[in-house]
């Protein structure tokens, strides 16, 4: 079960470290599409969006319906949860991080502000 | 800004999408280490680990500090931030799909019970 969880985390990682890949869901999000329709709205060719496509599917963040001749896609949002979930065990550290930083840039900002005032 | 931002996020997700990767995050969550005690600590070589150590660095994600011979690792949680930010705006989707799937679930051990009771 834990190695088939990580073996999902790995599919759904890899298939958003894609600006494309990305941008996809997105549109996806919007409104179901057809791969033609995609092929024809991102500036890449119809055998760049298939692969893309099948990446997305094999992380189960796509969702393919074959009717006819059209193939339909829709995005299954289920799989960024388990992303999420994985990445929210390390909120504690990037607020401790983010408020560290804080802190140093009002620190730099009053000594700034007491060095304008000599 | 904007590519900047989707580079980064690439480098994130690419440095997540590995078991192991993550493991070492893990581990350097606990307590900074030196490479040499990542090595002994994983199931992987020296040269192996030095690799995902490069692809977690170029990410942001661990910080290498040298002091004399010793390499010195510690986390760094804030690029963590921006998936975690990237993967909120679909936080709405598969809450929806979550509630689709727990009624359809609810569903189905309705009509169950109604069939024992028959």
């Amino acid at each position: 079960m834990v190695e088939y969880k990580e073996a999902a985390l790995d599919d759904v990682f890899v298939a958003l470290a894609d600006p494309t890949r990305r941008a996809i869901l997105a549109r996806l999000a919007q409104a179901d599409a057809r791969v033609t329709d995609l092929a024809r709205e991102f500036p890449i060719s119809l055998n760049a969006t298939s692969k893309h496509i099948r990446m997305l599917e094999r992380a189960g963040l796509v969702q393919r319906t074959v009717l006819g001749r059209e193939h339909l896609l829709t995005m299954e949002a289920a799989p960024l949860a388990e992303a999420a979930a994985w990445l929210a065990h390390y909120r504690q550290f990037w607020e401790t991080s983010l408020a560290s930083l804080d802190a140093f840039v009002t620190g730099r900002r009053a000594v700034a502000r007491a060095k304008e005032r000599k």
